[in-house]
């Protein structure tokens, strides 16, 4: 036995060779890149110079010198920044405010040509109505069948998505340039068609998209931008650019889209979220005051309620009311999206028709939410005729609509006018407002067009804010201070307050409080956003998912659910309980025909590799497709040929011993594998072989020819796949027999795992890893699967799927709770040592056991190794 | 060969069995619990109802039973419910609010306490300047004192010690209630003297021993609470309630402790901390209206900035340029802190005096700074008669100081007066308070009493804040907006951003800009504030680490640095540059003797357990400890003595055989026992044998009787450990040699791991892991050592130590970068499968040439063990 000293000396001695031989190596490539640079630079600078042919002479050779000269350093400087982060992040930024910037003007321009047309026709009411109802219908269906034709993954809202991808799971096609044009072009025409719909969560899946495009373009400067953790890091950083340039919110931008995206959250990547988020908000306040929409950069919502006295603190239980009831009311409306999605989707004959006609549905659904918004039908009852941005700015106006209950009284101003009607009183318009809205926004954002939910809901929260508000200034119409002082009742606070709270709890968020002070520019109001949003929350995380989550489940994206807080059990379930006991496994010494049996048999990506079947030692985990190369390349084309021409120099030689040859050695034998190759071809068009019904080989012939391209991932092994595919059906009638052997030979070989990638050290839990910490390992790593071993031996597996049943029967709240077997026969704080010492003592036996039997297994193996 | 399948059914049938039979059981101890505690209620009822003496017959008897039963279910009610997360956090923000409001009170009265000695001895100056000398000094000392008796962990902030403590390592002393009373009187008395001290460092402290004293308290009425997972997410909510009921800022208190604690952040434990923080910060508030303080629930350092026009977007620059002085600000604090401890720890004559006089150095610090600020004298021009508090809210105010240059046309009045001086310039006035503040809170923060730097620095920030707003409002006199209206410039504003950007640089977080929303109640500097926080912080943590990183550097405590952004290199360095190859191990069949050699060479906590030297395959960890109890057991007295026993049996028979015996078996067989017994005693104080030079068995009862008891760790082994050296030393002289026989017999035997706790999954990482990659799984699992595989083959071990060193070398900005060999030799791109293959096959090369030694080991093996 040896033990070894930590030889510290040698250690820096070896750091300090290394870096000596390091720095002259790093001195030469960077002057053989600027070498090849100034050449490249040179070359361009001439060309360029041919080309300015306006004014080629005026500047003297050696001024011309000493630009071309800067151009150079400044592009060398500027290829050399280029990797920094902070570029990355600004250039984000930049991008994404513009986006934000063009898209808000677009549609603002879209909303004032409805308004336009809707208000120049007013001789005429159907002219009117048609109108009204033509232009989001239009806007609507365009919007569908855009995203629909160049990228239907850019429907919907994105978040969900996101959270997946940050959670590791590779979605393909959801961040490319074609989904971005989509998502951008196709939520412009949503918004500007005047539906309940909102533009936070696209607008994180456009940051997200925004950076992964451009993290490729910039890849072509340097290959920083290669590394696949650098990218997950930058979308973390993009999806809080997002929220931030959405609302011009970069603290609540970043809290939120980390709250909605992520599980677990690196601090060192809060800081680059803020930096993309302030810059970009900064970009996106500064376009609007340079086009003189605004003087000054302010917030999106500003409100002016007074300093001094923003509300009592006899007020706090209405503002409790306000999150309480906001809880339920968004549990209901994620219950209500949820219920009308599956509700479609079970029609059969419904959906037959849609399927058919896609953009009906859409067309459908604005149809009858237009017609019931429309200003002089019903809209008059629920200020149809303004815009979102319009109502939440009338809404959160910080003067008393109805004093003493009277809605006369006030003086209705501006957009205001709307809320009035001179027969029904405002508080009845505000309640047809929330509940028409409520499910309007419910049916408007299953609209496969792409939308998010955040901002309708923001708006029903202020109206049911500003309902409670108005009710409170009716009743107290001299405010509830009990001093001689009268601070009247501001309905505008309880808006900002019945915003915050409704939203948070239908996206199951705390930051949407940060997300209002800064919409609205005033934090006066903090205490009751903070208490009215966690109630909220409190009540909606118990009744529901959030809608996120919700989605999630509907499009069934591999995910991971929450853990819920104050769930005892989740402390005492263990792995033991919940791991798959039954493990696939191929082991070091198999041969290429277990390999095969697995592959037919087994249909999941990775397979562990086990020492042997008696120990049961991990060695790792090889990928599927590592396997199957593995075994193409035993059954390959050139394999099968050399054998085929070996046969062929064989049979020749026993002809040339029977029959003296005339001609060279060279051309038959070339003329020979032509031969071979023409009947490849041949036959792999029409399979003469008959199906044979035996076990193993046919088997794998027809595994290898049917399922193999189905199953076949892109990459290298694509070709030899094919190859293989095409010799396996390949051989001629002739030679069956010969080749059939010759695979049985081949199969019964032992595997050599030396070209193939494993993966050393796969994931390894301990059957009493608690679930509570096996969910934190999984969300913390992204992991898809982890191998559960008892020194060192495989025991078992637990993967996304046993978590997830696992969590949810102990969870979730409806239905019944499957909690896992065997947790309920144990304590939570007996980990008795008796137990490990028994597990030892098994492993103890088993070793001394299986250490018989290997005895005999050695020779028979480096036998067949050699 | 065999291959499992997922016995989906049968698993379901398990888990309906398994529900079945616990849900009977939890029926059974459910209805048991109840009844034992009905039954001590009903006791406990008797006897509270016959002491209550006074009216006992009031009530009926039905009455009295009625209400029993009430009070029984409401206890039962509340038993079951005190296990939830809320109850808990509940009961934390209202004790640290209660805590937090009864210092202030406290801290308030010392500091009136100190003004009105101050204030009444105005016709001696001598006697004044006693007064204020004198008290600030008795504080102090006695604060140092107290904290040194009781609880000399309750020194300094504790934030640095809570990031080590979040990070998984175990911190003795530091959560216990003793900690938690020092720091609590400690921190009262050091705040009451009016030096330039912080409160939310402290608070952060205080609020995590609160939440473990709680949850200690708590654990008599449920298991939940001994759950260390749980305890770890409740210490995070914790420290979030620390910030939230200091200043009153829920948002900016989770966020802030987020930044400054953890390393990744788990999103579930966010709400956690929201709630928690609120119900603190309101509760916090709420008493200070109760107590007729504030009329209403306000911020604690209210602006009242206007709203309309709260800044020029021209004046950005200037903001940009306080948050880069800010940057250099902040980085220069650091260092300054650092020189200065660093200074008084080098100087040995000094040190030496200090250390025998232990409350000379807070002393004469305290004496320094209050002379340098009593108000007739140098106080004078630097505002010295203002307490922190009273300084934060003059230099936040809205009015302008300096109009035109000239001090005097400013109406000063209240505390504002303080920066007037007749003489001198109000800019004068302001950099002698910024740059003696400086100095003095550096000085100050190195006090051995509870103590944070945050808010003098958030205080100097605000000084240096009013004195870029003063000399732009001078230069600017009419302010900058081109426009017609007149919008002069707002010094508070400036001071509001120059407070968050130094804050920010000192403690690297940008949440200091949220916090000082929260505190000054208005958020519409949000632009101003971030960038310059964004600015300062980019420049800081390019110059200096954190205050709390700098401490923990002078403290030695296990961190891990944070990886830098934007450093390329560390996507480049591979476990296998930093790893050590030489690997302390021991494998399965080790015989006691190679125990404990390694047990004399390695003082590492946990060693690896492998199959064989050979094979080299990781089967897990065991602790340093275990090993020592499984030496001492192999040695220890038991066994030992019933060797001796036996020999004696053996010995007397013999005698029996020679000399026919007269006396019983028994009585003399136990007086040996006692003989025995007795001469152990004896020896082990005066050890009779001599002390021989031979490698082995000497050098085991040197060790274990000289080493020993210096690595012992406490607990169960500790005695055994002692009855060890006890025995090692105790064989008397004239059986010493038969003793060293069977001792060498002993060492030799095979070691049983049965009764072993072994970790059976130790975290393994593969040579071509990040650094990066490697850096974030140590920080998120909080790891001290991972062990480096290769196809199930230990080849390397990584601590914390080798991953600080590389994390160092690559990412340190001053003195040499020492990268770590080999990283520069490769290019990140290439994860050629060629690598891998090789080493595989070394590894098949490696296990070829290994299983033929096996085939002899196993027997001799299985001898051993038998």
């Amino acid at each position: 036995m040896m033990y070894g000293r930590y030889t510290q000396e040698l250690g820096v001695f070896a750091k300090e060779e290394a870096a000596r031989l390091r720095e002259s190596g790093q001195r030469r490539s960077v002057t053989e890149r600027s070498r090849a640079l100034d050449l490249l630079e040179y070359e361009k600078g001439r060309c360029a110079k041919c080309r300015r042919s306006g004014y080629p002479y005026v500047l003297e050779a050696p001024a011309q010198d000493f630009i071309s000269v800067c151009t150079v350093r400044c592009q060398k400087f500027l290829i050399s920044r280029v990797g920094e982060d902070w570029i990355f992040l600004v250039l984000l930024g930049l991008v994404m405010a513009m986006v934000s910037w063009v898209m808000d003007f677009c549609i603002a321009i879209c909303l004032q040509a409805q308004k336009w047309m809707y208000g120049g026709l007013d001789s005429n009411v159907l002219l009117q109505y048609l109108a009204w109802v033509t232009y989001p219908v239009v806007l609507i269906t365009f919007s569908a069948g855009f995203t629909q034709i160049l990228a239907p993954q850019a429907v919907g809202s994105g978040i969900p998505e996101m959270k997946t991808i940050l959670r590791g799971v590779v979605l393909k096609e959801y961040l490319t340039f074609k989904t971005f044009v989509a998502k951008v072009i196709g939520l412009t025409c949503a918004l500007g068609s005047g539906m309940p719909l909102g533009k936070e969560g696209p607008f994180v899946h456009i940051a997200s998209l925004c950076a992964a495009v451009l993290s490729r373009f910039m890849s072509l400067f340097g290959g920083i931008y290669e590394n696949e953790s650098r990218n997950t890091e930058m979308l973390a950083a993009a999806c809080a650019v997002g929220v931030g340039c959405c609302f011009a919110a970069p603290i609540g931008g970043v809290l939120f889209s980390i709250e909605v995206t992520s599980t677990f959250f690196a601090v060192r990547n809060y800081w680059r979220g803020f930096f993309a988020a302030t810059f970009s908000a900064f970009i996106f306040r500064v376009l609007a005051v340079w086009n003189k929409d605004e003087e000054n950069i302010t917030a999106l919502f500003k409100t002016r309620f007074r300093l001094d006295f923003p509300f009592d603190l006899q007020e706090l239980p209405a503002f409790a009311v306000i999150g309480i009831a906001s809880g339920f009311g968004g549990a209901l409306f994620v219950y209500l999206n949820r219920l009308i999605v599956q509700f479609m989707r079970k029609q059969k004959a419904i959906n037959k028709f849609l399927m058919k006609k896609r953009l009906l549905y859409p067309a459908l659904v604005t149809l009858l939410i237009s017609t019931l918004t429309f200003p002089p039908g019903f809209g008059q009852f629920m200020a149809g005729k303004l815009t979102q941005a319009e109502s939440l700015v009338t809404l959160l106006d910080n003067r008393t609509w109805a004093k003493q209950g009277i809605a006369e009284e006030f003086d209705y101003i501006g957009h205001s006018q709307a809320w009035k009607h001179p027969e029904v009183n405002v508080f009845v318009t505000l309640v047809i407002f929330i509940v028409m809205k409520f499910w309007m926004s419910a049916l408007a954002t299953t609209i496969p067009v792409p939308c998010g939910a955040f901002m309708p809901v923001f708006v029903i929260g202020a109206a049911f804010g500003r309902l409670v508000g108005e009710s409170m200034a009716a009743w107290f119409p001299d405010g509830i201070h009990t001093d001689g002082t009268i601070y009247p009742i501001v309905p505008g606070g309880y808006a900002v307050v019945g915003a915050a709270a409704l939203a948070g709890a239908v996206t199951h968020t705390v930051s949407t409080a940060v997300i209002v002070f800064e919409l609205t520019g005033q934090i006066s109001h903090i205490l009751p956003v903070m208490i009215a949003v966690i109630l909220a929350n409190a009540v909606a995380q118990s009744l529901q998912p959030s809608l996120y989550d919700s989605i999630i489940r509907i499009k069934k994206l591999p995910y991971l659910p929450e853990l819920g807080w104050g769930h005892h059990e989740k402390y005492n379930i263990r792995v033991e309980d919940i791991m798959v006991r039954d493990v696939r496994y191929i082991t070091l010494n198999c041969c290429y025909r277990d390999l095969h049996n697995v592959l037919l048999t087994e249909h999941l990506k990775t397979l562990a590799l086990v020492e042997s079947a008696e120990s049961m030692i991990l060695l790792g985990s090889i990928e599927r497709a590592q396997l199957q190369l593995l075994l193409s390349q035993q059954l390959g084309r050139p394999r099968r040929l050399e054998y085929i021409r070996k046969q062929a120099v064989a049979e020749k030689k026993r002809l040339s011993v029977l029959s003296n040859p005339s001609s060279e050695d060279s051309s038959p034998r070339a003329s020979q594998e032509v031969r071979f190759q023409i009947s490849t071809e041949e036959s792999s068009a029409n399979p003469t072989r008959p199906v044979l019904q035996k076990p193993l080989k046919p088997a794998l012939k027809r595994s290898s020819g049917v399922e193999r391209p189905t199953e076949m991932p892109t990459g290298p092994q694509n070709n030899s796949g094919i190859a293989l595919k095409n010799l396996f059906c390949a051989s001629p009638v002739t030679e069956g027999l010969e080749i059939a052997e010759w695979e049985e030979k081949q199969l019964d070989e032992q595997v050599n795992f030396n070209n193939c990638k494993i993966d050393p050290a796969p994931f390894q839990l301990v059957e009493r890893t608690s679930l509570h910490k096996t969910h934190t390992i999984f969300s913390l790593l992204g992991l898809d699967h982890a191998y559960v071993t008892s020194i060192g031996r495989l025991i078992g597996v637990v993967s996304l799927k046993e978590l997830r049943k696992a969590i949810e029967g102990s969870v979730t709240v409806k239905g019944v709770k499957v909690r896992p077997p065997l947790a309920s026969f144990r304590d939570s704080g007996t980990s008795s040592s008796e137990n490990e010492a028994t597990e030892l003592h098994k492993l103890w036996d088993h070793h001394k056991s299986m250490s018989l039997p290997r005895e005999h297994t050695p020779s028979a193996s480096d036998e067949k190794s050699q």
